[in-house]
């Protein structure tokens, strides 16, 4: 393996046990020491990467939105938004230590002393959502009255309120089918009706896409799209 | 003062004091000294109303509800919903410390030996959003579709996020104008057209209510409706 290569994956295996850590004990509590057992790392790897805890964390909360793997193209623009909204929703559900902990420092206050900038994942959802949401304005998708750049910052606030209330509620174990209460809601709102009724917002919906995306990332990016629920279960 | 009104009154200015501390620094770093120099109590008096730290925290979980001053009366259950949430919201946006702190009790989640509560808020909120939105069924304001159970639940979910990402993106600063826009998408999914276009969801709402309530407490609970934005200004 070569030097550059094994940097790369000690990184990421550092970023990978940090994350795990911050989503059991939260950011003040969370030590180097833990962080570097899980990670299998030396101290001088993580400081070659890292010079502190917070930049560290920092690291994680500015790998959230690419730690989310690409679900796959759509030919509607608001069913690839409903299905990043699934995909996130099902990786939580599953307890994915990466996407918890990295909502967990983004959702978490800090102390007096705090130095993360969790604005910096909110405006990568914001401004992700925005250009979701102009494409399938430009597709005619969008009913006429929608304020794009306002809606994109709702959906952002509701998803996280809605995942806070499920993760206190039930532990993620809800997520799927709170998050189908709110897509139907919030898509109600902003899809013209000929795009409503194609919509695939089943509580399942993150399960098939997170299978795609995976079967996806594995044969290196062909295109495939994912049956909607009738279709799988005619399929299946 | 009589012993048992004085004893309310020490029991509740340990409790803004510890909502205060909490709201700051969080629940792990707060400490007992802090809270007793804010609330100017002995230790002998908080310990008297509450046993731990831990049974504090749960007691200001436990008055988030109650806390929230009761807006006036509306002719429109919808509207009294959306009083409410407007209201909330500017004692957000004003850094009340009882709302800040436990608001941020029920956000956080907690370390490994965390034994808070946070479905005690949470489940007062879905309740009391539930006997709203049933009264509001009652009253034909409802579009037939609607599932108040689960309507109720995503509107505490959609609400908690939205003053998340209002609090990190501004420190609540544009929070009422971000309830504005989640108050009008959620409405317009769930109130019949003639209910609709009677609500007021403007940004100024919040502090419309709020200075009402307070003169309802301070009359000892005389009805008056709040002025719509049209008749303020032409009243102004």
């Amino acid at each position: 393996m070569a030097l550059q290569e094994r940097a790369v994956r000690t990184r990421r295996a550092i970023l990978v046990a940090a994350a795990s850590v911050f989503a059991e004990v939260g950011f003040e509590a969370a030590t180097i020491s833990e962080i570097l057992h899980r990670a299998d790392a030396t101290k001088g790897s993580l400081y070659f990467h890292f010079t502190s805890k917070a930049e560290l964390a920092q690291a994680v909360l500015a790998d959230q939105l690419a730690a989310v793997p690409a679900p796959p193209p759509q030919e509607l623009m608001l069913q690839q938004g409903v299905d990043e909204a699934f995909l996130l929703a099902h990786l939580l559900h599953l307890g994915d230590p990466v996407a918890q902990g990295s909502i967990r420092l983004t959702v978490d206050q800090g102390g007096l002393h705090d130095v993360l900038d969790r604005r910096v994942p909110m405006s990568q959802w914001i401004g992700h959502n925005t250009r979701m949401l102009g494409r399938a304005r430009e597709h005619g998708e969008l009913l006429p009255h929608v304020d794009v750049a306002a809606t994109a910052r709702m959906f952002v606030g509701a998803f996280t309120g809605v995942q806070v209330l499920s993760q206190v509620m039930t532990q993620h174990g809800d997520l799927p089918e709170r998050v189908t209460d709110l897509q139907r809601h919030l898509m109600a709102g902003v899809a013209v009706p000929a795009v409503l009724v194609q919509l695939d917002m089943a509580a399942d919906r993150g399960a098939r896409v997170y299978e795609a995306a995976l079967r996806l990332r594995d044969q290196g990016g062909t295109c495939e799209e994912i049956p909607a629920v009738g279709e799988a279960r005619a399929a299946g």
